[in-house]
Order: C-alpha cells, then structure tokens, then sequence
C-alpha cells in the first residue's frame, strides 16, 4: 500500500471541461452489488486502486437515487432518505469533498438529494451504489457526457466498490496497473442469470466497530496471511467468470463462498483480530452448511459486516425462505 | 506431507532389547498440555511430523493415569475411565496398535487401564496425555529406561501432541529435520510462571464433526492461505519464548491468542470451510475482547475445536471468575 503521487483532483481536473455548465437538475440511479470475488486492500489508498481484481453482481432496482439542483441558500444542502444533514456530517462531508472535484472552486452551491431504496432490513453498505449514482447525477448536471469507464474511476475515487455500481448484471472491475489508476475501471459482463437469487439476511443493523477502510489498513499490516489474499481472488477471479459462462450453480456458489471465508480469514487473523461475526452470522453459516449436506443449492457470502448474502436458484426459494423467514430476495436479472 | 518411507516399528525397534522383559504392572501419569504456539500441518503422516514447531503449558495434575498389567483371559483388556471397551472400538485399536510397536509379535496379553482425570466440563482432547501416559507406562513395564527425548519421540508417533505432554510447564517441541523425527521432539523450559492460570471454558462437548487429523489434510490441500502459516508459527514461537523468559504477560496473551486466530484463519478459508466455533464460542470471544477493552489482561486460545481456553494472571481470577461463571481454572505451575 503506497500513497500515490497524484491526487484525485488532478485526476478527474483532466476530463472536466474549462467552464463547467449546470442545468436546472439531474436525477440518476445506481444499483447496490454483491462482491462474489471481493475487493480487499488498497495498494493506493488516495485512488482507491485495489490489490486484486473483483467480481460482482447488482442488485437490480435496489440501491441508490441521486438528485443535484441548485441551492437557493446559497450554501450546498445535503439530504439523505429525506431529511437534512449537518455539513459537518461524516456522510455530508464526504459528498462534499467528492462534488469539489467538479465544481473546482467555482461558487454553484448546490442540493444533493439522496435516497436509497434498500431495504432497511438488508444490511447492506450503501457506499457503493451512493457514490456511483452520485458520479451519474454529475455527469449529467454538468452535462459532462463521460465514457462509462472514465465514470467507473470516479466513482472508485469516492468507494472502490463503487466503481462496479455503475453497471447492472455481472460486473469485473479490473485492478489496472496505470499510476492515475485509469485503467482501474470496472465493465460489465455479457452472462444473465435469470434464475439467480439472493437472498439477504440482516443479523445486526448495528454500526460496524471497525470500517473497512480501517479494516483493510489492519488486515494487511499485521496478518501474516493477508500475502496469499491477491493470488487466492485472482484465481477466484477465473473460476467466477467460466462459472457464470457456463450457469454452473454449484461452481459459482462454491467459489463466492470459499473467496468470501478467505477474506473474513486474512481478518481473523489480523491483530487485534478482525472479527465481524456475530454469533448470530456463525448460527446462519452452520444452517447453510446443513442445508447443502441435506441437499439444498445454497452458498453464502459475506463483507466485512455480520450480515449474511445467500445465493441460489429460483427452485430453491421457496424452501430457503421457510427457513430463514425474514430473508429477502433479490433476482439480479428478473427484477 | 509425503508419505516417509520409514514405519514406526523400525523407529521404534531400534530402541528396544533383543527380548523384552515385563514387569508385573507399571503405573504412569502424564498431564494434558495447552498449545500457545499451534502444532497445524504435518510433513510426514506416518510419524505426525510437523511442518513448525510448537509451544505448550502442561497442565499440573490434569491429565492421564495409565496403569499396564497381565491380562489373565490372554486376549487384550482395553479399559477407559474404569469401563471396558470393546477391542474394536477406534479407541481400542488405536492403544493396541500403538502398545504392538513394542510387543513386536511377541504373545504378551496386557491389560490396559486409562484414567482421564480431566474435568468433564473442560473440553479438552485427551490423546495428548493419553498417548503420553502410555509411552511412560510402557516404558516403565518393559524396563526400557528411555531417554525421556526418545520416550517424547514415540509419544509423538502416537499422537503428535502428546510428545510435549511428556513434561510438565512450558514445553516446546522442535519440529526437526531427520526423516526418522529423532530430533522432532519436545523440552522443556526453564521458565516456571505461578501466577499463571488457564480457564478452561466448555461451550459444547459433542464430537467435533472433523477430527483434527482430517482438518489438517483438508486445509492444507484447499487453503491458499495455509502457505504462510509455517513462517507465523516460527515467528510466534520466538516471540513466545521471549515473553515467556521476561515473564511479559500482555506479549505472551497476544502471541498465543494470535496464533490461534490464525491457526482457525487457515481453516476458515478451507474447502468446505471447516468452522470450529460455534455461535457459544464467538460470544466468548467477543466478551474477552470487551473485557480487555474495558483493561481486563484476559487472552484466549482455541484448538480443532469449539471450546476456549482463557490465559490470565491470578490477579485477574476474580473478575472473569465472576463473568464467566462455570470456568475451570488450572495453574500450571502452583496447582
């Protein structure tokens, strides 16, 4: 992990017109995703640019709505799911930070109007698809008309798994090699999976003790193990991809898992250890493992929280769901 | 892990008298012991080899009893905590197999009595002691007067953490390098610690669904992770010793509890995953960890297995007596 020599501003600077023009508003819409083969650790911590490669799938219509207009205050206002935030919020000044790229020091003072539709019971981080939409609802304010790939970067520089939320369906966000990180861009998969499932179980809604960032920072500083993480997602990375040509259930399903564990494992094994397991998340895996014994299609995934993704078929719903009752289910390619 | 071409019994044989004299009976005790540097991986399985060296605390007076005598019906007599057992339970055969390495085809039928005083509540596997008490025992009925290195040696071919189980505090196996394994035994340290105690802490006692043996074949074949595992051993053994020399309790807790979280990492990233810990474990282990937040020097340690074992001083006896109310406590150097 280095800190680059170049800075996010200069970055984005490059692909900015002289004069930005704003319309009246813009509204845009990015899509959570899942990581079957995730992102974990940086190796520039400015760009977000990852040490591995990354596979994901979105989460269809679930995820987050953007909207930019103009602020008649005269001082940018932050909303999120309705209601005004402080600018001295975590969350505000992040945006903040993110939308200064743009604006350059040029005076727009402008209202960022968030909304995620996640289900409040899914547990699922919403920095991704926030950044992602935000990134589209700039572009079209400023009626910047980017490639999609450069709007993959940018919304890197906000949260790397950003960068994958700017696509629907199977998404690789390729690590790169470029220093500006430009070749760091996530694309999207030709494969649909219209009988995929996923099914998200919320154990805990509670705030993480540890944020990933932080997470990542001590996983590769003190983990003895953390070394073998890149090579393990980098053959994931080829197992995911034939599984899914191929609509191989069982290959897919076993790969996310296995990547999922390996990940949480370079945690556990980090000082002080890294555990984002509930008892609860360990008594849902232990389900799952003696579901697949009895026969059922079903793997899990995980990110660095204690909520729990399950992934399978469509013929396996209705016996997933009489078991895990307040599970809710996402069909990427059907929603 | 390959396969040696080298068998036990001509290990063993080269050690034993032309013709064996027997004693009447002979009586032998060796105590159980708690690794804070883990034995995980073998590089021979045929004489439990290890791929790193470990570090153990014996714990007093818990262990095994194992008396050897004629049997008078002239067939074996396997005994276990004062019940017979069948000679062909896995047990049985497992003690027999072992005591014909010395018998060598000679027709002497033996009784063989184990007694485990080791506290039901605690949890703790017994074929370390078991195959320790049984070497001593054997030992000592055929009058072979071993060194108690050799006596280490085959106490590992039985079980390999038994070779440490031949010594009482702080002992460290040497993982050693002859295809034979004559120098893969265990010493003791100088170092004694009072104050020291293990709080043995059941969660479950039913059989693990994988034994340890099993466990290890299958993470070494499917975790990438694994690889590193060795060099972690190594470095957490030096720093075990050191701490242990300069009675440096904190460094000493964290080493071993590290070790242990990395230990369980290799697993956890095995396929299928192999979890030890049940959701009773990882609330202890959340709790230990709010406890030493809170400035409690508590630390803990895990096997192939669900069950912790905590590493505290006696000044700290009170308060997690007190939080953990059916734990056991040893003090391996005053009890």
């Amino acid at each position: 992990m280095s800190n680059s020599s170049i800075d996010k501003a200069s970055v984005v600077n490059r692909y900015l017109p002289a004069q930005l023009v704003a319309k009246e508003n813009a509204d845009a819409f990015a899509p959570s995703n899942i990581a079957l083969c995730k992102y974990w650790g940086k190796r520039d911590v400015e760009l977000n640019l990852p040490v591995n490669s990354s596979l994901s799938v979105s989460l269809a219509h679930l995820g987050s709505h953007t909207n930019i207009s103009h602020s008649d205050t005269g001082l940018d206002r932050v909303r999120l799911n309705n209601k005004d935030l402080s600018l001295d919020s975590n969350f505000s000044r992040k945006v903040i930070a993110f939308v200064d790229l743009f604006r350059r020091g040029q005076k727009i003072a402008l209202t960022i109007d968030t909304r995620n539709n996640i289900p409040t019971a899914a547990g699922l981080a919403s920095s991704a698809s926030g950044f992602a939409a935000l990134v589209l609802a700039l572009d079209e304010f400023f009626s910047l008309k980017l490639e999609k790939s450069v709007l993959s970067a940018f919304a890197r520089m906000g949260s790397g798994s950003a960068s994958r939320s700017i696509y629907t369906g199977f998404v690789r966000w390729d690590m790169g090699t470029q220093a500006d990180g430009m070749d760091s861009v996530a694309c999207q998969l030709d494969s649909k999976w219209p009988d995929l499932c996923i099914g998200l179980i919320k154990v805990s809604s509670a705030q993480k003790p540890v944020d990933s960032r932080s997470g990542m920072t001590r996983t590769i500083e003190t983990s003895k193990l953390y070394p073998s993480w890149p090579e393990q997602a980098g053959s994931d990375l080829i197992t995911l991809e034939q599984a899914i040509a191929e609509k191989n259930f069982s290959q897919m399903g076993a790969c996310a898992e296995k990547n999922a564990m390996s990940m949480h494992a370079t945690m556990i094994s980090a000082w002080p250890p890294l555990v984002y397991w509930l008892p609860e998340s360990l008594a849902v895996m232990h389900k799952v493992w003696q579901l697949r014994e009895a026969g059922v299609a079903v793997f899990f995934t995980m990110d660095a929280g204690p909520n729990l993704k399950l992934l399978f078929e469509a013929c396996s719903h209705s016996v997933l769901q009489a078991e895990f009752a307040s599970m809710e289910v996402v069909r990427p390619f059907s929603d």
